[in-house]
């Protein structure tokens, strides 16, 4: 039994993408509710008067914020189907460990690579290849970051994949030349049916990117 | 069995603090390494090479990076005794929350207490006792936020008591006029023996900080 499923949504969020995946991955039905996320619903600042962000899940009318942490609970509750996280203690606090430095790191420098100019977007898209290159390091030759299945880092960094369009047009970047191991291992996710019914279209996502930094950028 | 655990420490770390509290709580006796910092061992480098920052745990040889989650691998692997994470997956995530938000909050406008000046310290103190207020909401009226007994949010944020009198010193405000029933709460903590043993005094960190704040500011 799901109970009642409503999660308070943005279409190209990333970290909301996680946590359609992770419902997608598991087989929850849901309603998804998008989000204004410039004049935010009191039903928002109600369930998340803290970060005031999408995404939130709320279950049988109880919240729960923070992507990582909604995948996590999601994985914990619903744990007959698609595990997640790994069962092992140790393997777990290593998928944490690379989930965090997603959020941490990744997450950090690819914002820079659209939302800034000159020096900083130069030091924006360095540190992004960087840390894609570290990610690889990681994958190594594992089909997944999950090892021979899809597992909680994988869908922690996929939700990306749906920007790198966007990365590469407006910092001017070749994703697929610096970083072969990744782009093979997101087109091996996008062969998973969840994930692509999951993350919306590149082109899609860059259009808005593109109206988006006209609010961080004057060119 | 606890197997080899050793930990690479920094005293005044209120990030290793937390680990060494966990491993008090538990009862698990382990080697505690303490790093120079200012020159990193090939040790450290070795077994965390992405963040190469205390504290790290090493069980039977394998590192475990990041301290909330190594607590929570801690709490894991020993979980015959004291449980810090609470078993119901909805006060788990509501824990993970409240943890992450010391970490990403309290503890970013804790820093710009100590180390920095002028308007930035301004904005740091006001966002600190500001955050401490959030985390006095969630409180409540429970003896400890894991409710009747002492958990992982208390642990996450236990540790920054050692530096409360640098904060009030070095940044001229009176946490407790602000914040009393976080005070309160901080001194019922350190009623328990594993807290009290745990964290060091607040004298010796202040002085630390002194010289620390010297690395940052010139005044």
């Amino acid at each position: 039994m799901a109970g009642e499923v409503v999660l308070l949504d943005f279409w190209s969020s990333m970290f909301a993408m996680r946590v359609r995946l992770a419902l997608a991955e598991k087989g929850i039905k849901y309603e998804s509710k998008e989000q204004d996320l410039s004049n935010k619903s009191p039903l928002l600042l109600e369930m998340n008067p803290i970060n005031k962000q999408v995404p939130v899940l709320i279950h049988n009318g109880k919240p729960v914020c923070e992507s990582l942490i909604i995948v996590q609970y999601i994985d914990e509750v619903w744990n007959d189907k698609s595990p997640l996280l790994p069962s092992d203690p140790y393997q777990r606090a290593q998928a944490r460990f690379w989930a965090d430095f997603v959020d941490k790191k990744v997450s950090v420098a690819a914002k820079n690579v659209w939302s800034t100019k000159g020096e900083e977007q130069e030091a924006g898209k360095k540190e992004f290849l960087e840390t894609l290159k570290i990610m690889e390091g990681e994958l190594g030759d594992k089909p997944y970051f999950g090892g021979e299945t899809f597992g909680y880092v994988d869908l922690s960094l996929i939700t990306f994949y749906s920007w790198f369009h966007a990365y590469e047009v407006l910092g001017n970047i070749n994703i697929e030349a610096e970083c072969p191991k990744i782009i093979a291992w997101a087109k091996r996710c996008m062969q998973k049916e969840a994930v692509a019914k999951t993350l919306p279209d590149q082109k899609k996502v860059y259009e808005f990117v593109v109206q988006l930094r006209k609010m961080f950028v004057s060119e």
